[in-house]
């Protein structure tokens, strides 16, 4: 039976909620006819639009500081809609939605409806079409698809199936990731397009006709992760001596014969050269050249103007050799041509990182780069997830709708590739984490009115709780939260957005030294009191008298839901023992199932006890200096934003030995280390957990010696991992790495250390027959295994010299007018491989991950005037938005208000099917029992991007080289697809997502249609 | 009675040679109305295309070399007519025909329709609209005339009245001649604008609100020469933080105001206050802000998407304060905006020399810089009158009319403030080399066309001759000429371009020692061989083998007209002899009417003995040495291809005595001298002559000192002039100038000598009760009098280091590996005051410069194989173009095909009204006896620039200051206009040029019209 989408809808129209009708000349039937017999050469002209970087998103908009920059958007798009317009044989593509949308809200109608006729004829193509051009190393898959989603929405909602991309356009970031191939495929893309990869690679790719291939992009999805990809040939630039930008200082074409500087013959044969010099190195008859750059066609006519010359005269020459057609085109019928040409492709299985530019350039740097604005990203995705559930649970209605866009589209800015990696200026970086607090701000209301609309048990007391603030506390990186402090009582909510219920130890800064925390049924909780550590109770910038932090489990957290507690200060009479001890020798922490030993000189980790299973596990912080080179090419690369280049292969031990606490009670132990005047750590295993959480804290960097410094954590283990380790792409699939390896060519590697760096969204383990360790970040990071037995992941870098690959500035981040300070967690699981609980270590991890992403949510309500008693009449403490829990390796990955009174809806089985022997099984789930607050009316299912039906897409099909013999043993993926009418069942097979939009029934009915 | 334009159209309809139809909403009829009680914003978006500069006409033209200067008129053009076409409300005003006419040609007739709507309604207005910016310093007024003409036809054949410019635009050159202002206002113009002025000027100006006034620009002329001049505010550029170009760095005016960037209530704010401080300094409630700058409008969207904002929010401004009423104006609508208002003007005399930007910084160096290209410009002005009259004379057809155009373009070009100035990088300079030479080349082949159509005494000869080549020699500077140099026997034409006979000493190098020449009589001329000074005949670059120049003097050479003499080597057999003597030791060469002593012990001319009168002229060469200054404005500027700026105030004697000899002859007399190893000189005075001939030679400059040096040649007499003596402008009216004195403010002179220089365009002079001196150059040239009893001028100048005016080089002329050598010639005129010949001396000086830019043109033909008598029989030796000599006062200034059957005649006066007692008169001619080759059918008046009928010009009418008593006795100008059915005697009051389209019976019917 062929695979189906699912597609319910009982006694009700067909859902309306995707413009699918195409009566248009758009797409493929818009493309230009190659010619048979001629090297066809396809003119993309094409801007690429940094959604922030040496400017800010605002700044590359408008125009304005051009003396950092001479770009301005708004001017661009202005340009070639014109150009577009005044001449219907141009064509042009266009790429960041969060640009285009801007201007568009800008426009009239009738420049509107001009650009819906230029869409529509397929004129102004879009490609990409996300949000932003997001990075493929530190971005995490949640993220990435939401941030598509949004890009692609705006196109479909404003341009119909003709504004839907069909191809990935991901040109600039640093190296391309597997998962990312693996989602534009799942999106319904039929090919990628990038520039960027090793040069090694590039050359080998180049020389053996390899620069096309397929790409097999995961190892569970099989044919619906495989995407067609084309490495570009010169960058994303024009064929040299062929920039006709304004920014560009390119000769025009010069066709008046009488004028001295005539120079159609030598353009024309230059121009025919490159072709074929290009055309020597892909196997089929078509070529594509990226007319363009970065910010290039502010005057489009400049642009279109010469390359009309270049093709009537190209054309028109009848000199010997190749003969060249020459056609304005776009990516897409690029694909397409190939695609025609019915060749066969060769395979590739893993990814292209780390991307190296030259011997001693590589691009790992930026794995950590600006390592707050990069855990600050992580947060916005927590908080965006839990802003989007509860909005739609409790749909709190139209007024609230832009609050939640805010925080999409900030969101979307900060996955772009000059954004999460930290390879922007500083004062950008500054303007990122304003617009993603702004997203912060409205997402918050949103969350106020969810929580205020679910909450009270009777519509009278709805008055009252609106002068209640319910706040989050954001500034709990530096223990500092006003409500928890100031307050004698207060109301805590912990909002779980998993979907299934979980545990979580709430940590709050108080003032006092007792308190009582009562659950929602008035049960006194355990509490217990811990010191917050000197370093970071006088940390610049830090506005809070608080020095302890008061620790209590909430327990049976429901999914998309939350439970509430009542905290309350306690005087003097009451006062109850917090139990602790302070010791200054313990050298051990933890408990039976979970313990950390000490050495008794060095005050370091030394090792770590997992279930019985003993391993060596000493942890350190290091620093490499880094390298003051003068920027040539494949000579004298410098460290800086982009750059991972230590000045000597060895890491500097940071300290010999540490000063330490050791402290017990009844909910957690805790190590404070103080490793030198600029790293310190607390280690902590929770009671009843089985990881260590480490909780490091570095900088300011000292820079007195006039060095820059990338410090790391280093964890070394007895374990045999003959140079392999694995790191997540983008917090999904595992990718198999092997130190100074790469699979597909003979590396040679300059930098034994840069050159071994990969990018750790959420995880980087090493293991062998017996053992495993395994780190995850709080935040992407770059780690590798340098030494057998070895984990290290960079955590902070400051950096006195410019990379010289564009931002100008050397990495040099302060705050309070010192060094940057970064704090952080890593969690840390290790064992036997065998069995725990039975469930596998691999498994253990990603749930363990997916708690971290997806952690609770703290909300706080002042309660001094209100008894726990009473608030508990008034108010519901308990909430979930299912019926019913979703197994384990299922979550909710997307719930949000959709348009109209349709919601969307993403479910993902979150292991491999390698991971766990049982949980990596198919799980089925009845989507009809799943929601508490409505039921379902009718669920289509879409592509991953959610722009399009599943049962219209239509992806074009690849002949792949016969020795591929794995690839079609993976079908799963696509036989649980089923259609039955009144029956909501769906399976998901292991790492697969499958998207639906749902209509609900009841209380939604009456919102009305949103755009 | 009122004035009447010449008028005479008998039996023939009305000539139709100029488009004056105007059923269209353009001019004045387009301007926007100024709202009373409003400040009065007009905003002129315009751009400022140098014909050459930093880059050559096509580079700028093509947008080539955009590293040198991003500047590509080609899409400037694109980008306005697009942005005008969009939006009706734009307005734009272009320039400089030179580029316009390259873009008009490329146009498609779908664009030129759309132009030609835009300019029909007003949108697009010309201002200038020659075919060049030109200088006003080293221009001659022919020459002006002429671009002016040819740029301004051009509007007319395309546009009709609507491409009229009224708004003269001369905002770069460097100071402002008032020969310029009087042709503006003898070209219709209403108006002139400007930027450069004398800083104290311009800040004495303003702070008295009299920067807008009427320039009464001729002492002979009347109103008729009085023009409305405008000092613009701001240079002319945009407010600062106005440029919205996509060269300029400022702000765009953001109006999210979601934005942080969101700018609009600072930006009106800060527009509002601009204008407020500008107009307090002007009288009118208009103001004019120059929205553009040099080369800008390549993207024009940016600037009207801008500027667009500006006018809707300043003008919805509610804020307290002036009230602005900001609109899209052109220059012309700003003139009318202002004669509306019906004010009271302040009136100006004098002119705006020299133009300083700061305490330091005199731009008197460029009315010197590149002496060999100002000689090179002024050479192609005397050939191509030449080439405009035979070819007017003998109609040589239709296939011979773009050889013209092409030089009337080049001397367009030159006539460019970067061009003739000297002010552009090398590279351009040889560019402009190029162009001219270009335009010598076909100008040739129409005179070769005419001759060939001329000379044949029947129509047999016709092909014969079309194998002789007649060519002139065109490296007699060096004293080279293949023709006269190989052949055996040659025939000379010598061509006079005067209206009345002259004679002229022929001089041509040859290599042989003995020739025989006859004149067209087969009479023996009397010849006398000069040996070439050593310097010369070693020059680098010369490739002649010639020793001597033979000498002879072709008298009775007709207007218009040439002689024709025939020359032969002779054998040993035939010698005559040549009569010279050759002396170390005479120290007094001429004769009784004209001659110099020379001191016996420097060698150095001592004095002039004219018609008895006898005068101490010492003559001499020094040299200043150029400031090295860090270019500070007002500070430290260097002296460079703009600025004069000598360090320390004497100048240095290049030599204390001279090497010289002494050459006498039937014809003339010679003294070489020579100064240096790099400054020579020959002093010669020839039979009949009544002045010195001063031939110089300076180069290389040396420059081993790291010095660069300005070389003056500098006359010492015993005339007590008191600070007092006159240059010329532009070759006619007389300027008196004053030392350290401006006759409008009081002068604060911080620089003796720079700041006393003025452009000597044909004359300079200084004279006393009893005598008077003048120094006559070949070609513009810096001079002043220092001292009294001083004249010097600057003959060459080799500097090292750039004056920071943006061109971006030292001026540093190179050739053939060294320094580079410039030659070339001044007339020494002196003498008493009273009566010589009855002609006072200022009219012999007029005439004599009149000789020498008009000068006979020599043209040669082999004859080897035709013996004198053949030649005589075959072809004719003698033509004129005139039935009858004009009298000596009077110059046909311009005679040139014009369009159909019809010629462009120029008549001037070329006499102040105080130069002399009898040839001062007004003069009256008869045109109808004037022609020789044809008689005229009709002939109607036009104003200067040949582009309206005398009698539709009605320029606006401006009051002028009451206090102005000498206003209006210049009445004669305008009294003898009269219209008489069958006569065409016109009268011509001194100093008038008028201008006349005349249309011919006989031979030339039949000719097609061309466009």
């Amino acid at each position: 039976m062929p695979p189906k989408p699912l597609y319910y809808s009982k006694g009700s129209a067909s859902l309306r909620y995707l413009h699918t009708v195409d009566e248009n000349v758009c797409g493929y039937k818009a493309c230009p006819k190659p010619k048979p017999g001629y090297l066809n050469v396809h003119l993309v002209p094409h801007t690429h639009d940094d959604v922030g970087w040496l400017k800010t998103v605002d700044q590359y908009y408008y125009g304005s500081r051009s003396m950092t920059q001479k770009a301005g958007v708004q001017y661009i798009l202005d340009s070639v809609i014109q150009a577009l317009l005044r001449d219907p044989s141009k064509r042009f593509i266009y790429v960041e939605t969060a640009f285009f949308w801007k201007w568009w809200r800008e426009q009239h109608d009738s420049v509107r409806h001009q650009v819906k006729r230029l869409v529509s004829s397929g004129k102004l193509e879009f490609a990409g079409g996300a949000w932003s051009m997001n990075d493929e190393a530190g971005t995490h898959y949640q993220s990435t698809i939401d941030q598509f989603t949004w890009g692609l929405r705006k196109l479909n909602d404003t341009f119909g199936e003709c504004g839907r991309p069909r191809a990935g356009w991901q040109i600039d970031p640093f190296g391309h990731s597997r998962e990312m191939a693996s989602m534009f495929a799942q999106m319904g893309y039929d090919g990628l397009l990038f520039a960027r990869l090793d040069y090694q690679d590039k050359e080998t790719r180049l020389m053996s006709k390899t620069a096309e291939m397929i790409w097999q992009a995961s190892a569970n999805l099989g044919k619906a992760s495989e995407l067609f990809t084309s490495v570009l040939f010169n960058h994303y630039g024009p064929p040299p001596g062929f920039c006709f930008d304004v920014l560009c200082a390119d000769e025009p074409i010069i066709d008046d014969k009488d004028s001295p500087d005539y120079n159609v013959d030598e353009r024309v044969s230059a121009f025919i050269k490159h072709a074929e010099l290009q055309s020597r190195y892909y196997s089929s008859n078509n070529i594509i050249l990226t007319m363009g750059g970065d910010f290039t066609y502010q005057d489009a006519h400049m642009w279109y103007k010469n390359m009309d010359k270049i093709i009537r005269y190209v054309n028109a020459n009848k000199s010997n050799g190749t003969k060249l057609n020459v056609f304005y085109s776009t990516p897409a019928c690029y694909l397409k041509a190939l695609n025609d040409q019915d060749l066969t492709w060769p395979v590739k299985n893993d990814d292209f990182f780390p991307y190296a530019s030259d011997s001693h350039s590589y691009w790992t740097g930026y794995f950590t780069s600006r390592p707050t604005i990069k855990r600050f990203e992580r947060l916005g995705n927590n908080f965006l997830q839990v802003c989007k559930q509860l909005h739609a649970l409790a749909s709190v209605g139209p007024e609230d709708w832009k609050d939640l866009n805010r925080m999409r589209e900030a969101m979307g800015v900060m996955q772009h590739h000059d954004a999460i990696t930290g390879t922007e200026k500083e004062h950008v970086a500054k303007d990122y984490a304003r617009i993603l607090s702004d997203g912060f701000s409205e997402c918050l209301e949103a969350i106020e009115g969810a929580f205020k609309k679910i909450i009270p048990k009777s519509s009278v007391v709805k008055e009252e709780l609106s002068e209640i603030p319910i706040k989050p506390c954001l500034k709990l990186n530096v223990s500092e939260c006003q409500v928890s402090e100031v307050n004698n009582s207060f109301v805590i909510f912990v909002y779980n957005p998993l979907s299934y219920p979980t545990s979580h130890y709430v940590r709050l800064p108080v003032t006092s030294t007792s308190y009582s925390v009562k659950d929602p049924n008035g049960k006194e909780q355990i509490t217990q009191l811990v010191p917050i550590p000197e370093p970071v109770r006088t940390a610049p910038g830090r506005m809070s008298d608080a020095t302890n932090e008061l620790i209590f489990r909430a327990t049976d957290l429901p999914p998309l839901g939350f439970r509430a507690y009542y905290v309350t200060k306690l005087n003097k009479e009451q006062q109850k023992e917090h139990k602790r001890e302070v010791l200054d020798e313990a050298y051990e922490i933890g408990h039976k199932k979970f313990s950390l030993k000490f050495d008794d000189v060095t005050g370091k980790i030394k090792s770590v006890v997992s279930q019985g299973h003993k391993m060596k596990v000493k942890q350190d912080f290091y620093y490499y200096k880094g390298f003051l080179g003068n920027n040539v090419v494949f000579e004298n690369r410098s460290s800086g934003a982009y750059i991972f280049r230590p000045n000597g292969s060895e890491a500097v031990l940071a300290s010999s030995s540490v000063k330490q606490k050791f402290i017990k009670g009844p909910l957690v132990d805790e190590v404070h280390q103080v490793f030198s005047d600029w790293i310190s750590q607390v280690v902590r295993v929770y009671k009843g957990e089985n990881h260590a959480e480490l909780e490091w804290m570095v900088g300011p960097i000292p820079i007195e010696d006039n060095i820059g410094k990338e410090v790391i954590t280093k964890f070394s283990s007895s374990i045999q991992n003959w140079g392999v380790f694995y790191t997540d792409s983008n917090g999904r699939e595992l990718q198999w790495r092997k130190r100074n390896y790469r699979p597909t060519w003979n590396l040679s590697n300059a930098e034994p250390i840069a050159g071994n760096y990969y990018p750790v969204t959420t995880r980087i383990l090493i293991r062998d027959k017996d053992a495993e360790l395994a780190v995850i970040p709080d935040r992407a990071q770059g780690g590798s295994s340098i030494k057998d037995g070895e984990i290290e992941l960079m955590v902070h870098r400051r950096l006195l010299h410019d990379d010289s690959f564009g931002v100008g500035e050397a990495l040099n981040e302060t705050a309070y007018g010192k060094g940057l300070i970064a704090r952080g967690q890593h969690y840390i699981v290790a064992g036997a491989i065998k069995t725990f609980k039975n469930i596998s270590l691999a498994a253990q991890e990603r749930m363990l991950i997916q708690q971290k992403v997806l952690a609770p949510w703290i909300f706080l309500a002042p309660a001094d005037d209100i008894c726990f008693e009473q608030w508990r009449e008034t108010y519901k403490m308990e909430y979930s938005g299912l019926k019913k829990s979703l197994p384990p390796n299922v979550q909710i990955l997307t719930l949000e208000q959709w348009k109209g009174t349709a919601l969307l809806l993403r479910i993902e089985h979150i292991l491999e099917k390698t991971d766990d022997p049982d949980l990596s099984k198919p799980v089925t789930i009845n989507l009809k029992d799943v929601f508490a607050p409505f039921s379902i009316k009718s669920v289509r299912e879409t592509t991953l991007g959610a722009n399009q039906w599943l049962s219209d897409s239509k992806r074009l099909k690849w002949r792949v080289e016969s020795n591929d013999i794995h690839r079609d043993t993976y079908s799963h993926h696509s036989s649980s697809y089923y259609y039955d009418d009144d029956d909501l069942t769906i399976t998901l097979n292991p790492m697969q997502i499958r998207t639906f939009i749902i209509e609900m029934k009841g209380k939604f009915y009456g919102i009305k249609s949103r755009n």
